[in-house]
Parts: structure tokens; sequence; C-alpha cells
């Protein structure tokens, strides 16, 4: 059951990045194929670099799902590009959905592969927020989540509880529930009431 | 017999593609140390993100010859600017050659490592284009083959032609020669003809 | 007693590049999160680099003390900016032997894992200038060391010293020290009398 819903928040998760990914590229004037390119690496982007830094094969590459997933989101995007817009609100829920379950998914992945809590909070912030940071690269601007709300700070809440749980209680279910809630209220109140993080002055 | 064809592909499509990233870092007044890294990266960069995550230790750097060729192309094209500019449509040519040749041999390299048909083809486009997106990123543009005509999905006929073979028929030698005859006519062809892949509207 | 020493060579060029990416972070209005992150890929980027290539898990990642000393990092730039900013050829002395034990430290370890002579003279200037690299693609620049005075060529410098004491005498201990007095005397040189590499005429 819980195996079930997990299947279906990473399968919206994924899909809402791709759609972030395809709007983006969209914007750029890019041409179909590079959408394609931009969507994948917005979407399986942070998972890859988690998979690569912890020896794995990526999850990503080798899932045909993934990728039915990303030309789905392309061709959605394309059609429905002006209601897309419209759906802000929308998308800003899934996306911090989205943004959760990486979080905890990714940081569980890399502890029962390497069993060091730093590295497992770290790459779960990787999994969650790496994605984006490849497609603003990719596209040519500073990545957003270095300079926007609480986001990356959000999946790091987030990593750092289900790793809390995997390290102390080894018992990862209940601590994704709890980081996942977790991560997504932070990230919703922070839209909501526009918290920001603090920036040095120069 | 046919390995000696396939060495000296390997050999003229580095070069090629070293040559594309000297003139690109020159155009962009690197010093020279500079463009040697520019060049390197767009020679190799390809074939070495394939090899990360295929978690093979990358051809690309353990390869004397590779740093070798990348040190005469940087050279000849400080020398020869002028006159490489004019040899357009050699250079396009060999480019395409060695788009082919990098999408077929990098399929097929990750098909033996990997045995996951959806991996390779994307590995092969990988070490197709990869090494001029890194190019682009190094030197702070948009990648060119997200917006230009038809490139990576030319090496994506390629790699697919190649797992075609690789998988039905446990024969990679002829399906290579197929793969890289329609990736370079796809690729010529368009050039020709001006095709290009529809972009979005935004 | 020379353990002692190199650990404190880390700690010191791993505090001063973590200084470097913090400045560059809040120059260009980052939050802390993203001087954090542009801190601390600076900081041990161009490790996570070279050990993502030998298939290690990399130890920038796995280490809490590195992390700890680029929460210091920050918060003394915070602090400190105005200050910092005077103390440029401190900071320029520190950088330069920071540089030169990455590369040295750097080549040394990919030769223990991969005895091959090129990949690891490679991975010691990856090690050295691979944090910087990305610090600037994350903030959208033509990354500095490829237009700059002599950097990376000082670090290739030092990382061939390491390696003919590795591959010729077995001995590396005798040529870290030679390969990073080389490194800085060469990069303090440069410095002081503004020696820069050819840069190709277009």
């Amino acid at each position: 059951m819980t195996q079930e819903i997990f299947y279906w928040i990473d399968i919206v998760g994924t899909f809402v990045f791709a759609i972030s990914g395809a709007v983006a590229s969209i914007d750029r004037r890019l041409d179909i194929f590079g959408s394609l390119v931009v969507s994948f690496a917005t979407a399986c982007g942070g998972g890859v670099l988690r998979d690569v830094i912890i020896n794995q094969v990526p999850a990503g590459l080798t899932n045909l799902e993934y990728l039915l997933l990303i030309i789905l989101a392309v061709v959605l995007s394309a059609l429905f590009l002006k209601r897309l817009r419209k759906l802000e609100s929308a998308s800003l829920f899934f996306d911090a959905v989205g943004l959760g379950f990486f979080a905890c998914f990714g940081a569980h992945k890399a502890f029962v592969y390497s069993h060091n809590v730093e590295l497992s909070i770290i790459l779960g912030v990787v999994s969650a927020v790496g994605g984006g940071v490849v497609r603003d690269i990719l596209l040519g601007r500073i990545p957003v989540i270095l300079k926007k709300e609480i986001y990356a700070s959000a999946a790091l809440v987030g990593a750092s509880i289900q790793i809390t749980g995997d390290y102390y209680f080894h018992s990862a279910l209940t601590f994704t529930w709890i980081g996942l809630a977790a991560c997504v209220t932070l990230r919703l109140l922070s839209i909501k009431f526009d918290w920001k993080l603090y920036a040095i002055k120069s």
C-alpha cells in the first residue's frame, strides 16, 4: 500500500519537474529535441548525480517509464502552455510534494548504499534540487535555487529527518512520511507568507 | 580491417571535435591553456560522461594519443584560423562522421557494460553531443545542440540502430555501419536542405 | 609530523577556497543557503569530480570537518567582508598554497587508485581547479581559470612533478614537497611579474 503511494508520488513528482523543465525550455525557444533534453535533465538530473556519486547505475536512465513520462510532459506543455501558466498554484503544490519526496527518497537510497550520514543528507538535497540546477545551467542562468525563497533548505530539513530515522531508529518509512510532511509544509508556508532566507549584504 | 577503419574514424572524429572546441575558445579570447581545456572537453567530454555513468575509467583521460591529438588541434587552429573558417563545408562533413561514429560506438560500449537498451541509447547520444554541451557551458552559452538543426536527433537515430543490432541480432558491426550511414546522411541532408526541428511557440 | 603538516595545509587550502566561493556568491546577492552551496562547491568540487572519475566515494562529501569549515567560511565572509577584500595579497598566497597542495595530493590519490600517469596528472589539475570552475558555472560566468594568468598551468606543473615521483621513484612525499614548492613559486611569481599565457589572436 505504502509502496504504491510512494510509486505514485514518484511518478507525479517526476512529471511536475518535467513540466517545469519543458516550460522553461519553451520560453527559451529551444526546438522539440532541446525541450526533451532539458525536461529530462530537470526531472532526472538530481537522481543521476546522486547515483553517479554512490556508484550505482542511474535509475533515471534505465527506466523506460520516466522517458515516456517526460515525452508526455513535453507534449502536454506544448499543447496547453497558456493553461499551464494559469495553474501556477497547483504546480507549486505538486512541485513541493516532489521536492519533499525526492529529498527523503534520495537521502534514504544514498544511506542504504553508503551508510554515511553526511553524504546521505547532501545527496538527498542533490536529488531534490540537482535537476533544477542542471536545467538552469543548460539554459544559461544562475540556478534559481541559489537565490530563491526557502527551497533547497526545505529539502535539507526533509533529508535530515529521513536520515535521523535511518540512523537512529532503522525505520525508514515512518520518517519518510514525517520528512515529506515537514518539507512540504515548510515550502508551502514559505510561499504563502513570502519567507526568504537572509542574503548577505555586499 | 574494420578495426583499423574504426580506429581512424575515431581519430578523425576526435580531431574534428577538438578543432571545433579550439576555434570556439579562440573566439572567446581564452589563453592557450584555456583553449587546450575547452578543446579537450569538446573532444573527450561526451565519452567521459558516458564512462562515469557506466563506472568505467574514462578512455579519453587515460589515452595519451587523444591528448597529443588535441594539442595538435589547438596548434593548427592557432596557425591556420583563417583558412579553417573557409573549410567550413569540409569540417561539417567530418563533424557529421564523428557524430555518427561516437553515437554508435558510445551506445555499443554502454550496452556491453550495462545490457540496458534505454541507457545505451541515451549514452550513445551523450557520447556524441556531450562534449559540445560541456564546451558551450564552459563558454557561457546555451548549448548549440538544444537550439540548432537536426544534430542530437541524428545521433539518436544512429544510436538506436546500433542498439537494435546489439539487442536483437548480437551483431554490433553491421549495425554500426548502418547506424553510422543513417546518422551521417540525415545530418548532411538536414544541412543541405536546412531542415529544422519544430520549436514550440511560447 | 609530515602527516600533520599536510593535514593543516589541506584545512587551510579548503578554507581559503571556501572563502573565495563565499565572497563571489555574496557579490552575486545569493541568499545564505546559496552562499553555502557555492562555497561548498568551490572548496570540494574539484575533489568530488576526481573521486567520481576514479570511482571512490568523495571524501569531500563524507567528512563533517569540511562542512563545518565551510559554514565557518561563510559566516566569517558575511561578518568581515570589507576587511577580507583588503587582505587580498594574503588570500592570494594561501590560495596558491591550496592550489599546489590540491594538485599534488589529488594527483597522488588518483595514481594510488588508477596507476595511470596521464589520468593522474589530469585529475591533479581537476582537483586543484575544478572547484573554481564549478563556482563560475553556477554563477553564470566563463571560468576565470580559462582566461586568467598562470593558474591551472601551475597546477599542471605541480601534479606532473608529483606523478614523476610516484611513477619513477615510488616516493610520493619528497616529490609532494617539490611539486608544492614549484607550483606555489610559479603562481606567486606570475602574480608579482604579471606573467600571462599567450592568447591566440582571432
